[in-house]
């Protein structure tokens, strides 16, 4: 392919598909919505606006999912994304620039939302995909809030109950916030999410990866503390107003939906993760089997110039992992169909072959 | 009515309808929107992620509602809001704490949305509810943005195309960027918008007040410079992502709605124009005459207490001046039937029995 231009950013492979490429790139389901989502949309005749926090039917719906929560305590977002922002812009607003711990590799988007709103990042490096709490413990001094993501984009690996717990405790003790992004915890393979919980807790979820509804972007923050909830709402009250009503309406309905519609899809995503994690070790790729979410993040040299390679001369998307602070690696997401999956990874397998140096 | 909680910001107000309580308070129109928008939304099955920049179609149908504009250079956005959101906090990341010229009195959000993106605003104070053109180009000396709103909200007055004209001139020789809020500009009564152009401009829209879809959260912003354009597209890729794409569906539906549906509605609007002008000149109010956009901004002493007085004890709804940067003033929106505004003037001018001199 001719005029090759430099991918740097997720961004670049937006709305390229179709054309026989084969995308492990977004992480978006490729599964259809629950169809109860759909039923008689047409009823809604008129579009005023709604309350900045959310509908109050959803939040109530919402509080109902988790253990001693008030439907007052939640803000529905456009997508986790405005959650996370809003959280970040409310914290700055109460502290000023303030530090902000992130467990690298990090979902993409962490760093530059931390730094829009003002704050100032910190790194602690996971082992092996999870938490290590030894550098935890030494990182998380003198921040104000810490940002974990179980199970994880990119890594995909579901922390221990053990390290939650612990990290529960600490930052109960230092009063650091934690802002935990669940966005996949309706796709763990082994046991149920856990919640981490405690008074400075800040939760983030969202309807795009459980319900198959990205395009919608509903998602929502419930914060513990009255003072996160009443910022954030601060803020969306200019700079987004209510989330858009015939989405959040969607999202009330998904929220009815019988829980065996997750389980289907989970049964779905774990038949996928066993494939391409075989697959992958069949190349010769060295990688952490997946516990949660849909990517994997195999080790390979050269990472940027393979990004390129797959996309140009294969019609292959992958993300680099450096995009997500793991230089190094490259992250795939899997969700997409076994066949897709299967001949994708023949691509991949075409392209390594006499690179078998960059696995090692 | 007891338990009254001193009412501070328009915020307060959201949702509290229905009741008997006749709202002079949130702009949006009571109007229905096109009936085109609602067809065939069930078609659309899938809900992944869009382009970050807004739906190609949508975006290729708004450029041709204006003179010399490509499609490449509008950001489809969650409503106006999120428009001038990320126009400042690109604009931030660009030139950094830069200052921004505001016209007072001024829409509320824009105060916020300037000192949330880490801006500096400065003021003009407007002259009859018009831009004095003599402490603009004194004011807007070392400024690297200014935010014009013509029609306006909350003065209701129109710009004069000399002053915009001179305004172009002005910025263009000075490298300022002119940020034009025309989300009221197919609601003006006598003569056609004036669009301001340069290649300074970042033109701000909706499709909110036009066509009844405020609580749908789709707006745009258009961009001559193509650095705000990605400026902006590089700040919403990780703080919202795409605009609901089913809002957007809705919106290329409204972009081939006939004009005759803006005209109907135009006539509408200026019935009740001259109903309430009329109305609250009798009563002696000393306002201007509205020249687009559907709110009065009249005077009257004790602003504040006039806000919490005909809320508690009359159940009636209209916003204190000075959330507009205009004390001494009341704003009140005339998007209801007229009906209600009768009966909202009656319930005033009762209020109002002994206490004319607040008027003077």
């Amino acid at each position: 392919m001719k005029n090759r231009t430099q991918i740097i950013s997720p961004a670049f492979f937006i709305g390229k598909d179709g054309n026989g490429i084969i995308s492990f790139g977004s992480g978006q389901p490729d599964l259809p919505p629950p169809k109860e989502i759909f039923r008689n949309l047409e009823d809604r005749r008129l579009f005023k606006y709604g309350l900045i926090k959310g509908d109050e039917h959803l939040r109530a719906s919402l509080a109902k999912e988790y253990p001693a929560a008030r439907a007052e305590n939640f803000v529905v977002t456009n997508g986790a994304s405005e959650a996370l922002d809003l959280v970040m812009r409310a914290i700055y607003q109460m502290h000023g620039r303030a530090r902000v711990l992130l467990c690298r590799p990090y979902y993409y988007s962490y760093l530059p939302i931390v730094k829009f709103a003002g704050l100032k990042p910190v790194f602690t490096d996971l082992k092996e995909g999870r938490i290590n709490f030894e550098d935890f413990q030494e990182k998380v001094k003198g921040v104000k809030a810490v940002l974990i993501n179980s199970p994880s984009n990119p890594t995909g690996r579901v922390e221990a109950i053990e390290t939650l717990n612990k990290i529960e405790r600490l930052t109960q003790k230092l009063g650091v916030y934690v802002i935990s992004d669940e966005v996949y915890k309706d796709l763990i393979y082994g046991r149920e999410n856990y919640l981490i919980n405690g008074k400075h807790v800040i939760t983030i979820n969202s309807f795009s990866k459980t319900y198959s509804m990205c395009g919608l972007r509903v998602g929502y923050l419930w914060a513990r503390d009255p003072n996160i909830v009443q910022g954030a709402v601060d803020i969306k009250v200019h700079t987004s107003m209510n989330t858009n009503i015939l989405g959040q309406e969607m999202a009330l309905r998904a929220t009815k939906v019988p829980r065996s519609f997750v389980a289907r899809q989970t049964a779905i995503w774990k038949a996928r993760r066993d494939f391409i994690y075989e697959g992958l070790r069949d190349i010769g790729f060295d990688l952490w089997k997946p516990e949660g979410a849909f990517y994997v993040l195999p080790r390979i040299k050269n990472s940027a110039r393979v990004v390129n390679d797959l996309y140009y001369d294969h019609k292959v998307i992958v993300y680099d992992g450096a995009w997500f602070g793991a230089p190094g690696r490259i992250r795939l997401s899997y969700a997409l169909e076994l066949p897709k999956i299967k001949e994708g990874l023949r691509r991949i397998k075409k392209y390594l072959r006499g690179r078998e140096s960059w696995l090692k």
